[in-house]
């Protein structure tokens, strides 16, 4: 039965790091959110694919729990295709070529029997797609998380700020926030978020960790200090579905579980980012899991 | 009984921020390094200032307990300007004009009555100026925290690593650290700077803390969330100076009050970026610093 519902992009990548290259390997948000959520519940994904897509990577995701029947497959189409270089910057990726297929124009449809799932993960899409998305499902989600772009905040900020005032929580990072707020500072970007009518403002912060605010509350997420990233595509959907993942396991929403949730969320992205596309995921335990989770903690001590 | 000895620049400073400017203010690394070490210590300055250095900000040191007897004052000489505008970047000051004038060529000289002391901080000044220092201690301090600048990284950069060597700590910021050792990873760079015999390594991330790494441990600190920045000059040598500070007061080196120390600095440098020079600082008291150091108890807490 699925109870969170993973709304985005399937694609397939080409991806170069310091550390490799892979080709035709399974990518784009939907891909994984729903891999970091599977770890805690039972996700669905809401997306489309060409004729291309292996059913090998379908296989990957129903052996882990989740529910591939939203995937709507084009025939005769082709799947979005991404291709970066991460070879300078391990941060940026330099974008070679992105084709948007079967992605361009998608209006995400949710199943019937996805509607009444109370958690709902939207992954980076035009904002008016992921409001509707939103208004599909049978009444508001107990707690919807939605992801954003860049490119959404510079084309159409307006529109980011309804999906932030009509949803729980819209994951921006530093630059994000600082640019739709136009504030330097991460703090005042935070009250904003909180004025529109949200409880909890998360803001990321890459290899610095990650912050929530509350009206009344701060908590400051470390990262898990890695040596050697090898590929760090996926971290923040990765963070983005673990964090929704946990919460619906939980099933109380709180400033305490949402603590908890990120750094469940930081651990399996850092899990992700050890390998190329999911591979370093699909090797990964709960009891690998818990043990970075307790370092996590010591980290944090003083 | 001074037990801490703080060796750097003192200087007047014209700044700009967007919260206004002040002329002539009592700055550089030793002015703030030394009175934030003197909410846990008894500090003394080691430095060289002009003739027209008003007697009026060597009070501002003695009324906190600071010792004054290692500044130099040069008959006819100017004291160190510096002028900065943070207008545009609250992070990085654009340099408006330096004058070294008596610092320029200065080769600090410990006092006699100093030389005993067990605890050691050198700001940024040339590295071989900083081991000069170091050696004509007694012996070597239980303590000697170092500070440097990106300066010196890039003109001298086998003299910096002397210094690592031969010094305890060396505070580099994160893109000090990652020029340093040529590596976009922090990890790897506080490797490199445990192989140096370094028994800690602790690299500054200003707005997103700070972080220790021993060998077998990582420690990550928080930084205090504060919506306005009125002036962040000396933040970095707060930190220091109060590193050093509660070292002493503690006076057992070990990582667990390290920890401790980092947070109070923290702690410190974030009541100093609230004002103007050493204004908000002089009327911080201690009840401050543990409320403050308190909320960062429930900051870290998960």
């Amino acid at each position: 039965m699925v109870n969170t519902v993973v709304v985005g992009p399937l694609g397939l990548d080409d991806i170069k790091t310091p550390f490799g290259s892979v080709q035709n390997v399974l990518g784009a948000s939907a891909s994984y959110s729903a891999y970091a959520a599977s770890f805690f519940s039972q996700p669905g994904i809401v997306s489309i694919v060409g004729e291309d897509f292996p059913d090998e990577y379908l296989n990957t995701f129903t052996q882990r729990g989740i529910d591939v029947s939203g995937i709507q497959k084009v025939a005769g189409g082709k799947t979005l295709r991404w291709s970066g270089d991460y070879s300078y910057d391990l941060n940026v990726p330099k974008t070679l070529k992105t084709e948007l297929n079967v992605i361009e124009d998608y209006e995400p449809k949710i199943p019937e029997q996805y509607r009444s799932a109370e958690f709902l993960c939207i992954g980076p899409m035009p904002p008016e797609s992921q409001l509707s998305a939103l208004r599909q499902m049978d009444k508001r989600p107990k707690l919807t998380i939605c992801d954003t772009r860049d490119f959404y905040i510079k084309s159409e900020p307006q529109k980011v700020l309804d999906v932030i005032r009509e949803t729980d929580i819209v994951l921006l990072n530093d630059s994000e926030a600082r640019m739709l707020f136009n504030t330097n500072s991460l703090v005042k970007a935070a009250r904003e978020i909180l004025k529109l009518d949200s409880e909890v403002a998360i803001i990321k912060k890459g290899e610095h960790g990650a912050v929530l605010f509350t009206d009344t509350t701060h908590f400051s997420a470390p990262s898990y200090p890695l040596e050697e990233v090898v590929d760090p595509t996926g971290a923040g959907d990765c963070f983005a579905g673990a964090l929704l993942g946990y919460m619906a396991k939980i099933n109380e929403i709180n400033e305490k579980n949402f603590r908890k949730a990120i750094i469940y969320a930081s651990v399996i992205a850092s899990f992700n980012v050890e390998g190329f596309s999911l591979n370093n995921l699909s090797s990964t335990t709960m009891d690998d899991i818990e043990k970075r989770y307790a370092e996590m903690q010591k980290i944090a001590e003083f």
